[in-house]
């Protein structure tokens, strides 16, 4: 099967999520051969944490796990787009559905996507 | 201003490109602190080639530029999403409408972007 390219870059390659249904894009993330396959494996999206240095599934603590609908690679092989269902609806710590929650204009910053949780409540 | 925060892997974000329309995501490349600022200053995408080593006027040999729409930054301040008009309707060097045209199954791979241009025709 046609894999991404993990020597390229280190051992680690960008991961994009996005919202199967509504397209969002809800965040970007890094995953090694390790993450790749256990996210093949079980059907549920596991990077690679930097500031840990290890395995992350993602939801474990919050259960906002993300279910693998469809895998893309790009056309360098360094990259990979996952399309997922985000379950409780929420991709960012912060709370918010997209990790990109802030749109920068001239004028400021505002808010562009839709707070699902109070983070306070979910990581106690 | 907000700012990416340029300096927490080594100079380069990731910055990904969304059709602002359509919200297919087209591709994913890097950007430096001058390549941001020339996006900004110009509303046309400008990345940092990693392979050539200098900033890169996406869409200058093919004529295919990005004009930007908005901009978001992520709850890490390290990666962008880039929301554009594609101009000649593809973002891929070889042709297709997003660098993700490739969606990976266990039976194979199929193609899952439309093909604009034969890249044959377009860089001579």
């Amino acid at each position: 099967m046609l894999q991404p390219d993990f020597d390229k870059q280190g051992g680690l390659i960008p991961a994009i999520a996005q919202d199967a249904a509504t397209l969002e894009v809800l965040m970007l993330a890094y995953m090694n051969k390790e993450s790749w396959e256990k996210t093949l494996e079980t059907g549920e999206v596991h990077y690679f944490s930097r500031s840990r240095k290890k395995l992350w599934h993602k939801g474990e603590t919050s259960g906002h796990v993300q279910k693998l609908k469809a895998v893309r690679l790009d056309c360098d092989e360094d990259t990979v787009l996952l399309l997922v269902e985000q379950i409780g609806g929420a991709a960012c710590h912060k709370g918010f559905r997209s990790c990109f929650f802030r749109e920068l204009s001239g004028s400021g910053v505002k808010e562009c996507s839709h707070k699902v949780f109070d983070p306070k409540e979910v990581y106690k």
